[in-house]
């Protein structure tokens, strides 16, 4: 028996089906959503830096819908990222189209790698669920 | 008072007495799981990749063990990774004799360093508490 | 209608006005503190590697006093640092000044990058919020 409920949008089922990922999960009064990427459906990297951001958070955005969730119910975002003070301004600029006040508590740091080539940022994070 | 429950099992005591560290923390119907790594009880990097793996694998498995959690448990999983892309396949791999279906959420990402040369990955997570 | 509180310590307000992070959230019994870093309230880098590291931890404490928490509600800890293996004794002992038994769990990995040159540590958090 399962104690939690996975969130797999459609248009993310391959992470479900070929990376063994939940693309969110509901339990506790929480949604936790993996690593988003700015991957198209069948995990094409958008090689556009705006447009991959975008992207990633269009991906966000599904799981958190999904779980009847919006954006105002993001409680904490971390951001990992390859290039992050050539990246954080074009990243805030890309997020404040999706998030407004209050604002989340965050975390963004510098890796050394994400799971394909020409991946700028993974993002992953937890809402608060409704109800 | 401590407000959270501390979660040692015998064989990573070490960790606790010269690290710091809980390997395990109970609160609020979580357990916070400590970055689990491939070292044997006297902190010995295990050296081949996939026993590695499969010895962070067993030590994150003895916290839920001592939490009263499964691997079903498991809600949410974050991996660190010196060779992201070399090591993600091996990984998978080794997981999926511990995890099957429903699938938690998972965000994987390669780092800079790990604790101790010849670590390749670790391993933090959460799962759900019973009862 | 927001569905969490944001904290905001004064002496932080310039992450949240200028940097779109709330420096903690309270939600569902727990407060997640955003990824602190040994910075004085104009976002300047304190150069001294110990002397950075308590900024750290007071910032840290900061955002735990505003939510009516203290350091023994701390239930988890991930360290992002520059130099892993070099400051782990040093960020262990300052740490130790803060945080006693029992000890919370902890992720400690090395990254890439942080937001501003000569930063050396990221702390951030989960606490668990009293009565």
């Amino acid at each position: 028996m399962p104690t939690f409920r996975s969130i797999v949008p459609i248009s993310l089922e391959v992470l479900h089906s070929k990376r063994g990922h939940s693309p969110g999960v509901c339990v506790n009064g929480f949604l936790f959503v993996s690593g988003m990427l700015g991957r198209d459906g069948d995990l094409n990297v958008i090689l556009d830096p705006e447009a991959q951001l975008r992207q990633m958070f269009e991906n966000f955005g599904l799981v958190l819908g999904e779980a009847g969730c919006g954006w105002e119910d993001v409680v904490e975002l971390t951001g990992y990222f390859i290039h992050l003070r050539r990246d954080f301004d074009l990243f805030m600029t890309v997020r404040d189209r999706y998030i407004g006040k209050p604002h989340p508590a965050m975390t963004m740091v510098g890796v050394a790698a994400l799971a394909q080539p020409g991946l700028i940022c993974e993002l992953k994070g937890t809402a608060k669920l409704r109800g």
